[in-house]
């Protein structure tokens, strides 16, 4: 009967968040680091009244940033849930930002219900470094070319086997995912490697990226890829990119949970 | 003899330089906190191997940005004008980036030959704040009239009397200058106030764009500005806002100086 109440009164409450990554120890949370979980379970537990316990989308590494990360947690706390954005705004830090609230059903979990996720590489192609998006790029002051990294991301599309671009000494159960979309935008001097897939090795983003990169620089040819891809040896691939120009964008479940979803940085 | 032989190695280098104002208490070298200039000097320094003295064309206030300050310094070191900003880049902190160096005429003075300036204020109007976006706009979660701030900023357009938008306390010559341009322009969220005028006043732009805010609040009538700009009393204008959202955008000279000309923040 106790244990009933408690299940009727439990709700599940899904999160959107932003957060500028620069003084993170990643997503999760870690012991002696501040982590954007912990950062993020202390404010609400300020609004709830207890203790919370988030489950992530996705693990992102330390510096990488965020437009549309999806998270959720347990309440007995009756509050609407659209004034949890609202109450949250000043119990956070500036660099995070809880941009929508939904209820969800009790068994949905942000990590295994992730179905696709977006994640968005970004480069500064210029002379000169920008001061004023120095924490969200890449620069690489040498010209690149676009066309051809444009052209070597399309063999990145599919079902493959990319053990050769998962951070070594990092273990999976299985190397294979399958990517939806690789794509590679300029505008004027920015340059933004766009990835859709069901799931990302561990910097596997940040390794594609690097390889990408070392394309747009001539180091490595465009119909080299599908062969280092083959080939499976991370030594073959380029290097694995700074967090800092990594942005993790969107994540999609079996139905739409928001009505905004994270519009990455301009 | 010897004076001459240090007139006529002497060289004076301007400079086009971006920063984030976060970390500064603003251009102006002062004791006991860090300032962009001083932070600029000593990475000269460095480079130039003796002490050097800027001369800014403006002096921003703490927190203030900057996409295209200008600034200017006289050296007898030999190196090419065009390596400087190369041999800094190392030598500065990730907030400040030296886009161009040029070399101009011994009595070019970046303070006194500016001839007209752009700011540009940002505002993030949406419900929520952005993480990304925190430390380059004021956020503001109510609905903002901007058709009515974009027709009431065409009234600081022309030769005006602006002590109303001068800080209380401050003090200047003539608080009469002349404004060349104020439009208010909206991309999705991002509310940019974007003013030119040949020199502004101690917080003009500031309270400019709260004026402008309270109209787009409807707080203050459009046609109410006229008459506030005429009466004179700080009291009557808007609030000066946060240094955050503002950024110097570009600086105008006799002549052209340089091939950028700061883009700003997007």
């Amino acid at each position: 009967m106790g244990d009933r109440k408690v299940k009727e009164n439990m709700r599940n409450i899904a999160l959107l968040v932003e957060f500028d990554g620069t003084r993170y120890a990643g997503w999760q949370r870690q012991k002696n680091v501040l982590s954007v979980q912990e950062a993020l379970e202390r404010s609400i537990a300020k609004i709830m009244k207890h203790d919370v316990t988030l489950t992530g989308c996705s693990r992102t590494d330390a510096g990488v940033h965020a437009a549309g990360h999806v998270s959720n947690f347990r309440t007995t706390n009756p509050i609407p849930v659209d004034k949890i954005p609202i109450a949250l705004t000043t119990a956070l830090p500036d660099d995070i930002a809880v941009l929508e609230a939904t209820e969800v059903d009790l068994d949905f979990n942000a990590r295994y219900g992730a179905r696709a996720k977006r994640y968005a590489y970004r480069i500064w192609n210029h002379p000169r470094p920008s001061a004023l998006r120095a924490r969200y790029v890449l620069h690489e002051a040498r010209p690149l070319d676009t066309v051809a990294m444009g052209e070597a991301a399309q063999f990145f599309v599919g079902k493959h086997d990319f053990r050769a671009f998962m951070a070594m000494g990092s273990s999976a159960k299985t190397t294979v995912r399958e990517i939806y979309k690789a794509e590679v935008e300029k505008d004027g001097y920015l340059i933004r490697i766009v990835v859709e897939g069901a799931g990302f090795l561990y910097n596997m983003m940040r390794i594609i990226s690097g390889t990408l990169l070392y394309v747009g620089l001539g180091k490595i040819e465009t119909d080299a890829v599908p062969s280092i891809i083959a080939a499976g040896r991370r030594q073959a691939a380029g290097k694995t990119l700074s967090a800092k120009g990594l942005c993790l964008e969107r994540v999609w479940f079996d139905a739409p949970l928001f009505f905004h979803h994270g519009g990455g940085i301009p």
